[in-house]
C-alpha cells in the first residue's frame, strides 16, 4: 500500500491510498524520493486542466521524481535495490510511425505520467512507491542529490527546446519569462555556447535566478524604459529567441528584435495568439514549436551528474508530502517560489 | 524619351514620359517586352499601398519584365544588343551585414523595383525602355518567349518558398492558394521532387489552373462536403504546407493536417493572424516566413529555358501598354484573370 | 513447391527447389514477376562475394523484385489476391537503437532478401514464389508494367542519394558512372529539381541512356580531350557530386570540379580509396555515404506509378527463369547490357 | 621602422627591419603584443611549405596575434589609441562569389597573414607593429590578458570545425590528436555542450592538458591496451569525431567508432589519405574538411572576454621576440612544448 497527491477536482487534492503494483519482469519497483511540480500539474490543481484538456477521473499529478530502486524485476540487469535514480515521465510505445521516425514525443500511443490528455487519464508519479520499466531509470552519480536530480525533467525540456532551435553554439539569444523551465533553459544555453544570453521578465526576482544560471543581461520589462528597443537596430539582433512566458505581447515583441531567418522557440502551451503575420514573412522568421523531449532526458541526466550544469538556484521551496496542498499553493505565487518540490521521504531511509 | 506605368494615387494611373537614363559603363540598356502585374502592383493601384507601406510619391509600378537589349556598356562582356533577356528586379547592395551573409534579399539598402518600401521610392520597370545593371540580365534560349520570360520573377518566389520549406523531395505537400503565385509555387514543387501536390482554393478555374501545372489533387474548399478534415488523420499528413492565399483561415486549417514536426511557409504578406499557437506548439509544427528571392532567379530562368517548367497556363491575358489601366482592372478580377501581363512592344520590332 | 536460383559458389547457379513457406497471418504469399539482378547479385555470381562479405553456404540471390498475390493472411486488409505489387527487401527490425531513430537502413538486426553479411545468410528473391509481410507489398497502378516496376528497388537506391544529398533543387550537378544505379538516380534528379546534371563514364552507351533518363551534358571521358578540366573554374562549379561508378580516380577527379562546401554521395561498395585529404579540408568538402533506402521505396513506386520517372530506357534485357545463367553473363557484360530482369512468369497467367 | 620574423628559407629566420606602412582612414596602427607559432608557421621554417604550397620569396610569419592600437585612421570610429586588441589574420575581399554566399573563409582573393598560397605571398603578423583595417580588431576585456587574447586565432580554428560538425549538443564525441588545435576545440566542444569527449593521443602530456581543457576520459593509444575497441560496440558510439593529428590511422580507426551516419570533421592539410570507402559507404558517414574560420573570431574573442573559455594551460612557453628561432625549434618539441607564443614586447610598454 502505498499513498499518492491525487487531483479530484480543481482545488481539490487528497491523499489516496492504492495498492502496490505488481513488478513486471522488465520493471523496477522504486521508492520516490523527490517531485517537483510543473506548470502542467499547477493547472490541474487549479483549473482542472487547460485547453481542451480537463481532468475527467481522479489523476495521481506529477512527472517529475527522482527515486531509490526498492526491488528489481527478473530480466532487469545492470542495476540493483538501493540505485538513486532519476526517472523519465515519457513511455513512447516504440512502434507508431513517430517513434519510428525517431519522434517519440509524438507518439500516437504515447503514456505520459499526470495527463488528462487520453481517457483513462496517464496516472501520475506524485506517490510514495511506483513501479517503472526499467529504461526509465537514469542512474545518479554519488555527487547529485536527489533533489536536484528531479530537475533532469524540466532541465530535459530546456533542452529539447534548444535541439528545436538548429545550433545556440556563438549564436545571440534572447529568453522571455523566466520561470523553472525560463532559467533552466538558459542554463542549458550557456552549456550548448550561446556566445550571448539576454534574459526578461516583468519581476526581478526571476531575473536573479536567470543571472544565477547564466544569462548575460537581464531586463525587467515592467521597470525598463527602453525594453527591446535597442535591440531592433539593423532589423534586430537575435539569432534565437525563446519564448517562455505564455504571453502573447512577449512573443510580438520578438519579432522586432530577432534578426531575418533568425528562429524563435515556443514553449508555452498558451491559447490563440495573435501575430502581425507579415512581419514574419518580410523577415523570413521561423516560429518553432517545442513539446516535452526525448533522448534529451539522459543527456540533462549526464549534465547534472557531471556538474556541467547546477540547478541549487532553481529550487526554492522543498515541502513534506502531507502538505502537498500548500506546497501547490506556494508553487503558484510567482512572487516567492521559483521550483517547488515535493519530498516523499524515500531517502529519509537509506540515502 | 519613354513612357512609363507611374501610380500617382490609388486608382490613378498614368502613362508619364521620362527622360532616358544614361547608361552606365556596367549598364545595358533594353527595350522592355513583356511586365507581369504582380499582387503588390494591384495593391499600390487599389489601395495605395499595403500595411504601413503606403506611395508618398508617384511611383513607376512593376518589377516581373522581360526584354531584348539595345545598348551594351562599355565593360560589359558576354552580351550583345538583341539579345533577348528576363530582368532580375532585386538590386541588393552587396556590402551590409545581410548580403555577407548570402541573404541578399534582406540587403538592408535594397533597391528593388517598384517599391514603396522607402522613401524615395524605388521607381518600378514598367515602361519602354530601361538601364539595368548587366547582372540584372538573364539571357534567354530563343525557344522561350519573352512573354513566358517574364514569369521568370513570380516563379522565383514561388522557388524561393520551396528552398525555404527545406526538402520537399518525396513529401507530401499542400498548398492553399491558387493564384499566379501558388500555380506557379505548384510547378516548382512538381519540379523539385514532391511525392504528392494537394491544392485547394475556394473558386474552380484556380483549381483547374493548378492541376495544368502539376497538382495530383484538387478541393474547392468552398464546396467540397469534408474539405481538409481527412488529411488530418494520426495528426496530419502533410510534411509541408505553403500558405499562398493570405487567408488567416487557411493557416489554420493547415494546423490540423500539417504532420507533427512539418513545416508551414507563409508567402502573403498580410495583416495580423490569430494562431492556436498550442497546436503548434503540441506538434511541434514550423511557420517559416519566405520573402523574395535572390539566387533563385537563375535558377527559374533555367528552368523556363529546359521547357522543365512550362508557364502557359499561368498566362490569362495579354494586354497592350496603352491600355495599362483595363490591364490592372482585369487583373483584380479573380474570377477570369490569372496572370496579367501588359505587351510594352519590344518584341514588335524585333523578335 | 517453387524453383529458385540459388548461388552455390562463384560461376554456380542452379535452379533448386523449394518447399512453399507458411503464410503467416500479417503475410501475403506472392508470385514473383520480375527480378532485376543487381551488381552484388553480379559479385555474388562471380566472384562468391564482395569486400569481406562471402558466400558460406548456398543462397538464393535476388532482392529486386514484383510480384502477383496470391493469397492474404488473415490479419492482412486493404490488400486482394491478384493485386500487383512491387516488393521491397528490406526488413528491419523496428526495435533496435537504429531504427527507433528512424534509421531503419542501419537496423543491427537486418534482414535484406539475398545479403551473406549475415550467417545464416539472408535468402534472396529470385524465386517463383514468395512469403512476404503485408508491409513489403506496395500496390500498382493499372499503367505500370511488372518489370518497370521491378525497378523500384535500385530506383529507391538512387532516390536515398538524393536524400543524402540535402537538397539538389536548384544545383549543379555531376555524376560519375551511368550503369542501371547512375541512371536511375538522374532520373531522380531531374525529377528533384538539379538545375543542370552533367553525366560522365568512359563508355558511350551508357551516356546515351543517362541522356535518355534526363541529363543535360555528358562526357565520355576516355574520349574527350579535356575531360573535367573546364569545370574547375574558380575552385570548382558542381554543388554536388554523386559518384556511382566505384572508380578511385573519378572521385579524386571530382575533388577539382566540386565548389568549396560541396557534397561527395559515395554509392559504389568498392574497397580502400587513396584521397588527396588535404583538398578535402582546403575546400570544406564533404564525403557522405549512402547505403540502401528506407522511406524512399514508397517513393520510388509513386514516382513510377504516377508517371512522373520513366524506366523504360534502363531495362535492356529480360530473360527467362530457366537461362539465369545466360541473364548472369549478359548482366556483366556493360558493352550490352544496362539492366537485366529475370521474368518469373507470374504474369504470364493472370495479368 | 620595425622588425618582422621573416622567413628566407627552411631553417633560415631572420629578425628583418621594415618601413613603418602608411596608415588608411580605415585603419589602424598597432603595436603587436603576443604572437603564437601555429603548425604552418612551423612548416614554413622547416620544410619551407607543405603540400605544394612553398616559400618562393622572403615572408614574415605569423598570424595568431594580439596588440595595442597606437593609432587610428581619420574615418574610424569606436576605437582609441591603448586600446588592447585580439587581431584577425583574415582579410577576404567581399565581393567574389563565395564572399556574397557568406563562405569568406573560401574568398578568391583571401589574403591572410603569413600564407604561401598565393604569390606575392601574404606577408605575416610576428613584426613589432603592423597596420590592420579596422575591422580585423576586436576589443579585450580588461581581464583577459594579451597572452591569453593570442589564443583567439587558433581556438576560432576550432570552433569553426565544431560549425562545420553541425550541432554536437548533447553527442557523444571523440577528439584524435591533442596538439594546440585539438585542446582548444576540446574546450569549445565542452562549451558547446558535448555531453562526452574522448580524447586520444600518443603521448601523455598532450593528454593531461586535454583533461585541464574539458576531455571527460583521455587515451594513449601508444600505451592502451585496448585502445578505441572498446567504442566499436553495436556499428559505433560516437555521433561525431574530430581528426586533428594528420594521422592516416587516427582516421582510419575512427570509421569503426563512429555511429551510422555520424560524422568526421577532418582538420588536418595532410596529404594522400587511403580510407576504406566501403565502410564509410556502408555506415553512411560524412567526411568532412574543416578551414580556417569566419565569424568564429568574434565568437572566440567574446568566450575569451567573460572567461568561458580558459586557455592557460594551452600556453607552454612565451619566449621573447629575439630568440624567435629558438621559439620555433621549441614549438617543434613536441614532448615539451604545447603553444609557443613570441612576446613581441608591446604590453612592456602601456598594460
Amino acid at each position: 500500500m502505498s499513498k499518492a497527491i491525487v487531483c479530484h477536482a480543481p482545488e481539490d487534492l487528497r491523499l489516496d491510498t492504492f495498492e502496490t503494483e505488481a513488478l513486471g519482469s522488465h520493471q523496477l519497483a522504486v521508492r520516490v524520493a523527490y517531485g517537483g511540480i510543473c506548470g502542467s500539474d499547477l493547472h490541474y490543481f487549479r483549473h482542472g486542466g487547460f485547453g481542451t484538456v480537463r481532468i475527467k477521473e481522479p489523476m495521481v499529478l506529477g512527472h517529475e521524481v527522482s527515486g531509490i530502486v526498492s526491488a528489481v524485476g527478473s530480466a532487469v540487469t545492470g542495476i540493483a535495490a538501493g540505485q538513486r535514480i532519476a526517472i523519465s515521465p515519457s513511455r513512447p510505445c516504440g512502434q507508431c510511425q513517430y517513434c519510428q521516425k525517431g519522434h517519440h514525443n509524438h507518439c500516437l500511443d504515447m503514456r505520459f505520467y499526470g495527463s488528462a490528455m487520453r481517457f483513462p487519464h496517464i496516472q501520475g508519479a506524485f506517490r510514495e512507491s511506483l513501479v517503472i520499466d526499467a529504461s526509465q531509470a537514469h542512474k545518479l552519480n554519488d555527487t547529485l542529490s536527489l533533489s536536484l536530480a528531479a530537475l533532469a525533467e524540466p532541465l530535459s525540456v530546456g533542452l529539447h527546446a534548444i535541439q528545436r532551435a538548429g545550433s545556440v553554439f556563438g549564436k545571440q539569444v534572447l529568453v522571455t519569462g523566466c520561470g523553472p523551465i525560463g532559467v533552466l533553459l538558459i542554463a542549458g544555453l550557456r552549456r550548448a555556447g550561446a556566445a550571448r544570453i539576454v534574459a526578461v521578465d516583468v519581476a526581478d526576482a526571476p531575473l536573479v535566478c536567470a543571472r544565477a544560471m547564466g544569462a548575460d543581461e537581464t531586463i525587467n520589462l515592467s521597470t525598463s524604459p527602453d525594453g527591446l528597443a535597442p535591440f531592433a537596430a539593423n532589423k534586430g539582433v537575435f539569432d534565437v529567441m525563446f519564448e517562455a512566458s505564455g504571453n502573447d505581447k512577449a512573443l510580438r515583441s520578438g519579432l522586432d528584435v530577432v534578426t531575418p531567418r533568425g528562429v524563435i522557440v515556443s514553449i508555452g502551451l498558451g491559447g490563440d495568439s495573435t501575430l502581425p503575420l507579415n512581419q514574419l514573412v518580410g523577415k523570413e522568421l521561423e516560429l518553432r514549436g517545442t513539446f516535452r523531449f526525448h533522448e534529451e532526458f539522459a543527456v540533462a541526466v549526464r549534465f547534472l551528474n557531471e556538474g556541467l550544469i547546477d540547478g541549487r538556484p532553481v529550487i526554492s521551496h522543498v515541502i513534506d508530502f502531507d502538505q502537498a496542498t500548500h506546497a501547490f499553493e506556494l508553487a503558484g505565487d510567482k512572487s516567492q517560489a521559483m521550483k517547488v518540490q515535493i519530498n516523499f521521504g524515500a531517502d529519509k531511509v537509506s540515502t
